[in-house]
């Protein structure tokens, strides 16, 4: 049975504010440890966001899953890329092997890691792979729509499946990760859209291209608005006219996540793009989101000056996969471990001033 | 015996610079692995600056020791903390327990703590704690020194042996902690001397004084200056005119690493205060330094301005232990397990463009 409007509609319902009540609860169990008020800066600020989140002062985030969404774009024919397709399937059976950077990351911080095909050019399999295939590849969107509403509705729902059984088998705290080659063209042209931004203002060097081949890159995106501007009509609408597969997973994912109550941390720049995709759809949304950190790629801090987010991490990173989000998790989880494991001023006989 | 000038010029003589071919190697096997060219921003020049250091490609900093040293200031008495001293031996006795900012955070990312009493005003006790007690408190700076320089060399002594014994235990990667109610004044005193700048742009409210008391504290600072000009003829006769036993410990722990080639992590505002000195004893310690984080305390800014470097996190945390340090070491250790854990292109049979 397909995903329709519908269902999406009786999701987006499901999702409600986040829980003040206990994020004061947080905050006062905060202020009563053994530091001065607010000492712990972010750290904080992240262990009172999930307790709000998780409707507890004792969240129990130990179990931690991040999902990598794999997909390819038909815009890769324009030479927005440095790096050919072909390396979108290699880096999949790269992440089932365990050699890339978000393997080793995730390991780092006790994190899981599942990838999803959603929307790779090649047929693939591999141990682990959740297949979720709804179409080889988006099309080129400098010439018409990525994709068709339903196909952006299917990739949604791969997400929101993908989020449901990481939840399903006890994760505390998800984490968004992407793989596709050229996708941070598409991700420009959805923050320029939704955003109001100019091509140029959104558009980076991705992998690393040239100062040629991002003039390019850029005329590519505006050409890409200019030939979609009347499918744009809606958010999905709009997904579907600009966005990938992989994409719409990710957005799908985080709407679970938020439906669900459980907090997630949104990865780089192209999963900033589906959590953009996915606040638009229902405004909540982005209290349930974490913003792993700042990406290298220009146009990510317009994004965070729009919507009023500050990312934890300032790393210079730009590689995607969910790397950004492994590093995040292990902050997040050391507030929380601050609110639920540090000694209050009682307890440790600690004069509080 | 004493721990005398020609002893510390001695281990000054025995710190050489960071090797830079090993340094080259781990930047060849970086750009070798599976993600663009530096990609993972500064967790690749985390990884990279370790390999100079440690001279390998494979370092092992898996073992990671933060020792935190304790001390009480004798400017206490003219009223520039909202917290009063007797909070520096209840903090040690909270950290001997378990139950402090630091013993969370160094759990969670799997560092050890050790305490140090080189300086806390009454006697203390308590199982784990390393007993080098050099005085009992500074003496107020706005009248005088805070300590003669023999006691200065005897803390910085101090930390040396800390450093010293952690190493030999087989850490592979330190940090330094603060403890001492007031410090954040004998810190911003050292800033300004060290670095030719005015109390008022080095002066924050430490533990969260009011703005009345924030300008008295920038006067007792001026006063300590002025007072302690003459004395402050060398970097360690500095330390003892304006510095406290703490800070002095900080300071002998970092040369102690530099001396052994083994990165250590700089904690925030008190902790930059001992590794200023360390650097100005010999320059080539900071290429063994790496900082934590911008702490929210007002002067730490201009001392990354001074001495260009730029800390790894920036998530507003004022409160010393070890806590950042504890948090960077994580991220340190994400960067070197990326050299030494990711697939190359090679192994991984993706294409290397």
């Amino acid at each position: 049975m397909p995903f329709t409007y519908n269902d999406l509609t009786a999701h987006l319902k499901a999702i409600s504010p986040v829980d003040q009540v206990f994020q004061d609860k947080a905050r006062t169990r905060l202020d009563n440890l053994t530091k001065p008020l607010g000492a712990l800066g972010r750290l904080e600020e992240c262990a009172w966001r999930v307790a709000g989140i998780r409707r507890t002062i004792t969240p129990d985030v130990s179990k931690k899953i991040i999902i990598t969404f794999a997909g390819d774009h038909g815009v890769v024919a324009e030479g927005v890329s440095a790096v050919p397709a072909e390396v979108t399937p290699q880096m999949v059976a790269n992440f089932l092997a365990g050699g890339a950077g978000v393997n080793v990351l995730a390991n780092h911080v006790g994190a899981e890691v599942r990838v999803v095909d959603v929307g790779v050019a090649v047929p693939i399999v591999g141990e682990g792979l959740i297949q979720s295939k709804v179409k080889a590849g988006t099309d080129n969107i400098r010439i018409g729509p990525a994709m068709s509403e339903e196909e952006a509705l299917a990739s949604i729902h791969a997400g929101i499946r993908a989020a449901r059984a990481a939840i399903d088998d006890g994760a505390g705290l998800l984490g968004t990760g992407d793989m596709g080659i050229g996708n941070t063209t598409p991700s420009a042209a959805l923050f320029a859209q939704f955003l109001d931004l100019e091509p140029l203002e959104v558009t980076g060097r991705g992998t690393g291209i040239s100062d040629e081949a991002l003039a390019h890159k850029v005329q590519v995106i505006a050409d890409a608005l200019a030939v979609n501007q009347a499918r744009c009509t809606s958010p999905v609408a709009t997904l579907a006219a600009l966005g990938g597969l992989e994409i719409a997973g990710i957005c799908g994912l985080i709407l679970e996540a938020a439906r669900a109550r459980i907090p997630v941390v949104v990865d780089g720049f192209i999963s900033s793009a589906g959590a953009l995709c996915a606040m638009r759809l229902n405004p909540h949304v982005v209290d349930y989101c974490f913003f792993s950190h700042m990406s290298a790629e220009q146009g990510h801090r317009l994004f965070f000056a729009e919507i009023g987010a500050e990312p934890l991490l300032h790393l210079g990173l730009r590689l995607g996969e969910g790397t950004g989000a492994a590093l995040a998790m292990s902050i997040i989880e050391a507030g929380v471990k601050i609110m639920t494991q540090m000694a209050t001023f009682g307890e440790a006989g600690v004069n509080h001033v």
